[in-house]
Formats: structure tokens, sequence, C-alpha cells
């Protein structure tokens, strides 16, 4: 809390009110000092129901055009379906705003690539994507030891992505638009992975993978487990699983190992610190979903997007502070694209 | 949230702005819906210095009974030294106010008993103790497991509140006022096994201790280490734990043993989910002050006080809540202040 | 191994083949270099028959005095009922062996100074009390450790000894003779706290208790649950628990706590090293009974008295070793004893 | 233990004295019941020194064919260096002896093939090859919960054999002839996969490594860390990663997932059950090598293979018991070896 917290707050419009929009609209609103959630958009009349009761006085559009002509507000929050992030953003920058964009930046390469050139035109614009695991407080922990040099020099990275099994295969209709596991899911630990070793390009991935239970995965060509290698530039490694069939619960673990020693942060996805003594023997419960699991990493996000903002505005030089940038946004869905290009072809991929 | 969140917030007035007081204000001033945080009161000048940067809009006051005759707030909570809680209480009552106040409520039997016929007369009032271990998310997570009756019928807890080393000795100094290390230390445990037992009235406690680190304890009678056992109407147990000299962090733990199963809280004190492997094995680091243990404790514990006076202004019955009152803070005074003559005497205590 | 190994073996006679006899003649037959077992004694025909089949060539005796009459055995093995053994080792003494016997000496603290006042008169004679725990590897360890300084100067031991509920109660009709939980159970605990604390003397105890689920046990002024708090001289303190009723296994730990550190040895009674990630959380099967628990220690125990007994042998000065004296089997029944008076009384006990 | 322990114990000769074969000799010595071990060889004096002290009468040889044409033997014991292995077994099969053998079988493919072809010409002998993990409790406990179903249908192996760092790098002398570290280190983590998953055969691999501290591995084409991944008929899939240089100890862990659930063993590769808390935090401290990890898993496949071995005696039909046939030990090799290749190569390759 510095004397800023008493200037002027950012005025932020959330655009997307689903299950996480509706997450961040309330951090925006309640819990992020320096930020006023001032719009709220969403073509749906059921989010917008929503947001008049559970939100504060909030301007509601219902159509994202009106929002970024609303001159009283700083930035967006980008919370859409993936297929749209891409154009939203550059409009949302011809309209000088700031903006937040749950990732993916985009399924296709090119898309992001024109993006992140178009960007280059607003550079007094924060442009921030959405991986979260950056700022869940473990990772961050994990992030600056690394940097301190208690590990010694890192050379690989070993992240997964685990949900929950939903009997329902919801994922599966969905499957046609998502990108397929590598895309959807293992662009989390790709960026982990990067982050944690540096900022490494990629080289050479290699992908396989398995139907366990959803067998209507098949017709897409996605399966419901996925494993991975991916060599990046400079001989660091990293190894990457992502499933949709655990059966304890959601499962985001990585692992960092070093010349001098390793860290693994989340390797029991333990829901609190509450063990149980039973017949079954001694456990912990598991976190079931990524918002159990992540849910102060959201906020804090949300806190640190809102503090970049306000320094830059405040004069400082812009940059992606610990968020992802548009590069890396770009080269997660490089190395993802790969990813599944290796799968479908059973061969490792040269990138 | 609710709707109601767009009532008229609760205006909240802080009293006392030491470590704890600031976490508190900060608390109040930004991270709960329905409150604001309307005055803060401190006779010290730097405290409030701190609070024109680091508070928004707040009325200051050096004086409890000025901030207690503005008339616009609704609330006092209070972090005041503990001397001062049983009169501040009975003060704020009178002038109208609901109340939040510190543990403990005094280290004087006598005079809890007073404050709790005092506020008899003020029923439509909230007075809450603060216990925030009873919002912990992991203690909240084991008493609704055993009020679910998970664990069978629970008859025994063992329960500990161990500090950090202070190689000062700052408590050494507190030690002819702190009322002792199961007056100042154990009344969490106290309340811990009281409210997942039940709230069963103690019958019978011995003590003993040991002066492991801190010889200074002697001249008024302290350890820096100390156990206890409590035996409870009903046949239930307690053991305590107490310590000022843990090498590893604050270890604040509990659990609750019952017929079919016995549930651990926090066995582990860990700062979060990242585990180090290196040359010393592996390991978790830990929470080094209670600040870190129960940060989030502090910030639902104020969010439970704000909604259950917004109920109450809404028209439900008044409770205290998942909160302890008057009458638990009395009994675990009741209970400590007989520890401490255990102690004392080396003899059982006959409640 | 030493040369020593090729030398005549140690020819030992087990008396008594209960489940924790046969497991005791097991190891001597096939797992203890340089021992022989070379004869072994039941009164009962089961038990002969499966010494026929199970062991190897054996001497058979249904009769103690002809087992002591063999004047080829160097040593007896007692797994007889508590209240022969200190009669047995006395006769043992006699007949020129040398003796191990499983805890407890006696119930009677009277009898216990017997036979540590007549076995004064045998010098030569190794005498040792089966407190296994003292050679479990990880005690041991921290043993090690506490005797290296690891932790500073130990002041606390908290132990406890749990057990897994039979649901028949086989123990309640144990109850009578049983001597009590704190002797029966809690036996060991005292054993490892004087251990790890250096062996000082108790100076005062209280204990409580409480029925969980075996009614039954109130006739004979018994519990199924008995906490208690021990003081010994030198400022240094003990916590124990001994349960009959535990949900979830065999739970034998204990932790010391120094002023430099703690140890915990066995936090989590886990089976082995597998954890089990499904519905039902992350778990950890645990040790259903002390069999499973202590299975190496007692081979451990079995190899470390027959070391003992022929360094006396070859020369050396003799020594209980690791094991527990006759000294210590005394003051942990003196202790044990003094916890039931208290648990009776409700009154501390000063020894 | 059965009735045949007291029948003509099984005369076993071992070959080969350094440190895994004195670990070998003394448990087929000494705890081994039903074996005797009758011969050890070594063309070492130093080793056959040890020998006379350290083991029972034991008939000493320094040459392999002498042991061999001694008619007393019943079975050879072979941990030898792995490039005298496929001759050895078959020398052994001619000479009717029964064979442990130490892994690997071979580096070369044909080479096994050879053996597993001349194997079949003496189906009564019995040919172990000694893939230890399989006889831990840890990792046999896991398999029999696999076999009975309780993670539903397993599909996915990930496992990984690291070794603490070794400053001084004596295994990069060895690795002009160590076959590389999938052929080293890897084939305990594919012979594990395999039996975890039912046995299947390797349809495509592929690998990739980083050299992190010895940068002398370069030389032979090799690397101190290793990841792999391996598909296998039927859809089913396993990661590796194999490690010179961890900072912990030695961390041989595996983990099974099925469609209902999954297993993870040895996450933690805990030394005991010790925790200790002190300024690091709270720690495990781990297993330095693979001896302290695997001494009873070499102590329970000695007593497999001789009770597997009288079986066949006592006239059962011969298998390998839980222990590895040499067509797994075949299978072993021909994964390693596509494991180099990929790696040197930098493509998938397809068995």
């Amino acid at each position: 809390m510095q004397s800023s917290d008493r200037a002027r707050p950012l005025r932020v419009g959330v655009v997307g009110l689903g299950r996480l929009g509706r997450r961040h609209a309330q951090n925006l609103a309640y819990r992020v000092p320096g930020a006023t959630l001032a719009a709220a958009c969403s073509p749906l009349e059921d989010d917008l129901t929503w947001a008049r009761s559970a939100l504060p006085e909030t301007q509601l559009y219902n159509d994202y055009a009106q929002l970024l002509a609303d001159d009283t507000l700083d930035a967006v929050w980008l919370v859409t379906p993936s297929s749209l992030h891409a154009q939203q953003i550059v409009d949302a920058l011809h309209a000088g705003k700031h903006v937040f964009c749950e990732k993916p930046l985009s399924l296709d390469v090119a898309e992001c690539q024109r993006v992140v050139e178009e960007s280059r035109r607003f550079p007094a614009q924060q442009v921030t994507i959405g991986f979260m695991r950056r700022f869940d407080p473990s990772y961050h922990d994990a992030f600056e030891k690394v940097r301190e040099g208690k590990i010694g020099r890192p050379f690989l990275v070993r992240s997964q992505n685990c949900d929950l099994n939903d009997p329902d295969g919801f994922f599966v209709r969905f499957a046609p638009t998502s990108g397929g596991i590598f895309l959807d899911c293992t662009v989390h630990d790709i960026d982990v992975a990067r982050w944690l070793l540096g900022k490494p390009r990629a080289t050479r991935v290699f992908a396989a993978g398995a139907v366990a239970l959803h067998e209507g995965l098949r017709e897409s060509g996605d399966v419901d487990n996925g494993v991975a290698i991916c060599e990046f530039e400079g001989g660091k490694l990293a190894m990457f699983y992502a499933s949709r069939t655990m059966a304890h619960g959601n499962d985001a673990s990585s692992e960092v190992i070093g010349t001098a020693g390793a860290l693994a942060i989340g390797r029991v996805p333990r829901m609190n610190r509450v063990e149980i003594y039973d017949a079954h023997g001694v456990r912990s419960e598991c976190t079931p979903t990524f918002f159990e699991r992540f849910e102060e990493a959201f906020l804090i996000e949300a806190q640190a997007f809102v503090a970049a903002v306000r320094a830059r505005l405040d004069g400082a030089a812009g940059d992606a502070g610990q968020g992802a940038s548009l590069e890396d946004a770009l080269e997660a869905t490089r190395i993802g694209y790969a990813l599944r290009q290796s799968l479908q072809t059973g061969q490792a991929v040269t990138l």
C-alpha cells in the first residue's frame, strides 16, 4: 500500500462474465486496491442480471465495441472465448486501453505474431496474458529462489496440468475448437517452464498421448492424457504431462531441477492444512478444480496488473512485470502447436 | 456477495495501530466488501502518520472517547493492549457500537464476568472476541467435518501454540503483564479445544513448564515452554503445548480425535506448496510468525464480523456466528488462569 | 560382520511361543548371525507343534525349569506373560544364563526392585528388557542426533502409543491384570522419553483419561484413552498419550524438542513408500499393528543382544548397550504406576 | 517358513565380490532361510581375503570355470561386470546350475536374444535377472494394488532413477562401456513400467538429454540427465527421467496412473521416519545411494529366488515368479538401446 493508493483509481471494464469472468469481476470490484470495476460486458442477459446483483455500481454493456468507446475506462479485462482474444486485444489497443487477456493469446501462431507486431505500435499500453501460475505464491517463491541461485543453474522443468475427470466429458464437445490437450492445458506448463528456465526458445519437441476414458476425443485427433518432451536452446529441457482423467482432483504441479538442488511446487495438491486419519489411512483432500487451487493467484494477478499500469501512469518504464508478455504467449502457442503436430505424426518436430 | 453488498456499508473505526492493528485496518479498508474503514485511533503520532499514507480517507483520532462520540460509526475494532479491552468493550456498548475485540478479553476472571454481565444489557449489539483460528480455512474445515460426524464423537483435542524463538526475548520484558504463557498463548488452544469439542466447561487442569532458554522469565514465575492437561465435563480431554523457543517457525497446530477418526490441522507449518530438494534433504520452509500463518484467517474474520452485524441490521437474530462470544472468552480466561495456578503450585486445580 | 561370527554361536532358548514369541524365535533361528536357536519352551502343545514345523532342529521343552537345566544354553529369551517375568529372570540368573525379557519387568515396583537387587549378584550376566523402540532405525537415528547435539539441549519429549481399535475389545478382558493403559502401553513412551532425555528420574506426574468406546474398562478403573504429563529432575518434561481406539492403525510416534531444534519420529505411521491418489484424496495406508511397525526393530534388538553377550564373552566390560537395563525397566514401572495412581485420584503424584 | 525349510538347503555360489556382490553374499550367508552360501568367486585377492573373514565357511574360487565344475553347487549368483553376464549365464546353464544374474543381461540386443534362445534348451533351470525394485515392499505393494484393479486400468507410468551427484564423476570414466545413461540407469525404470503395465512391448521411443555438470560425458555421447517417452502397444505410455546430478540423494521413484486412480512409490526418498525441525524448515534426510534405498529389496529378492528354485525342486512348474525373466531383460535392453539411438539422432525411434 503506497500513497498512490489514494490517487485516482484505474477504471477497468471486464469483458466476458462466465465462471472465470465473474471471479475476475469480483476481484476487481472488491479486492484490488487502486482499481475500480467501472464496466462489465456480456452478450448474455443472464450474465448482466448476475452483474446487477453481485457487482457494485457498474456500467453494463452487451457489446464490446460500445465498451471500448467508453472514454472513462483505462483498461479492459478479457475473459472471452479464446477465438476472440487476438482481435479484441488489437481493438482495445486501438481504443487506447491497457489490456489484460486470459490465456491463450490464440491457437494460431500467425495470428499470435500479428498481435505481437500490432502491439509494438502501442508501447505505452500494457498488455498482459493471464498465465496465472506466475502469481501463485508458491510458484512465485520458486521463481525467486531460482533467480537467487538457490538451486544453481536450472536446466530441467517437469510440469503437469491435470484435471479431475469429468464423467460428462464436457471437454469432448469442446475438443474440435480447443486446439487439443497441449494447446488447451499444456500452455500453462510451457509458460512455467520457460519462465523458470530464463525464457529460452524451443528447438525440438516430441509428444505422445493416450485415450484413457473419453473415446469421443479420437474424432478430433485429441487425447485425454498427453506426455511431451521439449528441448530448448542452451541444452535445457522440459517434460510435460496433461490429463483430463484424474481421480483425485486438479493436480497442477511443477518441478525445476538445477545443478545444486531442485524445487517441487505443489507435489500433493492438498486442499488445505487438514489431514484425515481414518480407515483409509492418513490423507489430504485435494483441490477439485483450478479455481480452488489458483484462487489466490487470480487475485494477485489482478493486483499486479493494476500496479503495473499505475506504475506506467506514474512515469515508470513499461514492462510486463511478472506477468506474461505477448511474446511469451506467442512462444507458448508455437510450442503447443508443435506438440500437437508431433502427437499427430508420431515424429519429433524441429522448431 | 449478496444484493445487500450494495446497501450502505458498515462504518468501522479501528482502535490501536500497532502491527496487528495495521493489518486489521488494511483489511477493513480494502478487502472487506460491505465495510468502510471510516476512522482510526491511536495515541501515537507515528501510527497516525502511517494511517495518513497507507489508508484511504479516514477520520483520525488520538483519543478513544472522541472516536466513540463519532455518531457516523457503527462498530469499533479494538486492537489495543489487553489490559484495556474489558473497559473499552463496555464503553463501546454504552456508545451504541458493535464491537470486535482482539483476544484476550481480560487476564482477570472477575473482569471477564463483569463484561459478560454488562453486555447482556445490550442484546442488539454484536460483540466478538478475536480467536482467529476459527476463521482459518483449515480449522474451519476440521470444525465442519467434526460437526458432520466424520470422526464420530470427538473426545480429545491436542493443540499447540509455538513461536519461533526470539533471541532478543522481547516477551521476557512483557512477561510481568502478559499473564504468563498459558494466558498469553494457550488461550488460543483452549478456545480451539472447546470449539471442536462442543464448548464443554472445564472441570480440572494440570500444568507444568520449563525454562529452556529465557532465564529472565523465572522472575515473573513464567516459563518459555508449557504443557498442560485439561479435563472437561462429559469425559472430554485436551492437551496443550506452548513454546516461545521453536527453531523452525511459528507452529500452531491442533488435532481432534474422535471415536471414528481424527483430524490434524497444520501438522507441518509449511510456508507454501514449495518443497526444496538439496543437501539438507527434502524440506518445507515454515511460517515464521502467526502473521504469515493466519493472514487469511484475519481477513475472513473481518468479513464474517461485518456479515454478522449486517445480518442483524437486516433483522436476523443476533448471535456470535462462528466467532467467539464473550462467554467463550470468559471460559478461556478461566481455564488459562487455572493453568497458571497449577504451574505455580504443582498441583491439579479443580474448577 | 566380524571374524567372531565364525566363533561358536550363542545358544539361545526362547520361552513363550505366542505371536510375539514366534517372531522372536524365527528371528533367532534364521536372521541373527552369531546365534543359534537351540531350544524353545511352551506349556502348550499347539506351540510345540508349530515349533516342530517352522523352526530348525531345536530342543523343545514344556517346562521352564527343564530348559534352565539345559547346560548347552547360554541365554534365555523370555516372551512369557508379564506376571512371570520377574521370577523367571531371577531363576535364569541363578541358572547362569544371560537374559532377554520382554517388557514390562513387572507391574509391581517392589518386585522390580527385588530383581534389580538380585541381578547385582550376577554382574557377569547380561539382562536386557525388550523396549524395542530403541532399536527401530528411526528412533535410533533420533537418539544419535540428540547425542550429537543436533537439537541443542533436549528438554521435552512427546510420545504416544496408540493402537488400532479392536472392536472385539480383547484387551477389556485383559484389563484386570494388564496394569491399566499406562503400565501396559505408556511404559514404551516412558522409556523413550527417559532414553532421549538422558535417563532423568521422574519427580511428579499427572494423568487423566477417557473411555471413548470400551465401557467394560470402567469396572477395572481403566480407560481406553489416557493422557499424562511427567516432570523430571533438571526441569525436563514429557507428555504421553495412549489410545486403544485409533481408526487408522498402530500409531507409535515420538517427538523430542531441544533448544536448537526438534525431531519427530513416525509422525505419519505410513505402511510403506506408496501414496494412493484416488477419490479419497492423497493418502498413505498405515501400519495396522506394532508387528508391522516394529518388525525391523525386533530383529535388530535380537542382533544387538547377541552382539552384546558375545562382546562380554570376548572380554568386553558388560553393559546394557543400547538396550534397556533392569534399572530402566524399574523406573518405567515406577512412573507408570504413579500415572495409574494419578488417573484414579485426579491428583498430581509426587515421586 | 514351511516344512521344506528343514529340507537340504540350496547351495549357492556367489560370483563377483565388489560392493554389491558382498551384500548379496552376506544376505545369502546369513539371512536367507533355505540357502547356504557354499562358494564365492573373485579373481581379486582382496575380495577373497574379505570373504575369509566376513563369510562363514565357504569354498573360495578365483576362477569361474572351477566354480561351475563344483558339483555340490545348485545355483550361481552373478554380480560380475555387465559385459560378462551373457556368456556366464550360458556357461552356468550348460553346467546345470540355476542362475541369478544382476542387471543388465547385456548392452547388446543380439546377445540378449542369443541367451534367451539358448536358455530355452534348459527349461528345468531357473534364470532370473536382478531388477530388484520388483522386490521392494513398496513397489510390490503397488504392483499388487494394480493387479487387484484398485486404480482401474493402468495406462501410464512415470519412473525415475536419479543418483546423488558424485563430484569425482567416477561414472564418467565408466561411460565408454556403460552403454550410456539409458542402458545403465533407465533399464530399471523400463522394467518397472512394463511390469506395472502388464508387460507390453514398446512401439516407439524418444529421448533427449542434458549435460548439467559432467562435461567429460560429451566425448562418449552420453549425458548426465536424460528424459524419455516410450509408447507401448495398446496405447500405453511411459515417461522416464535419469540423472547423475541430484543434490539430495538417490531418488528412485515411480508412479502408475490408471483410469480410477494413481499410485506413487517413493515420492520423497526419505531415509527413515525421522523429521527434523530446525532453521532449515521441516525436512527428511534422503537415502544417499541405492544401497540404503533397496537394502530390503536385495534381501527379499534373494529369498524369492531361493524359494522359486526350491519350489521347482519340489516339483512345481517353473516360472520366473515375481522376478524378471530373460525375456523381460531382453525387452529392457531393446528399449534402452532405442533410447540411446534417439538421444543421438534427435529423432523418434520406431521399434
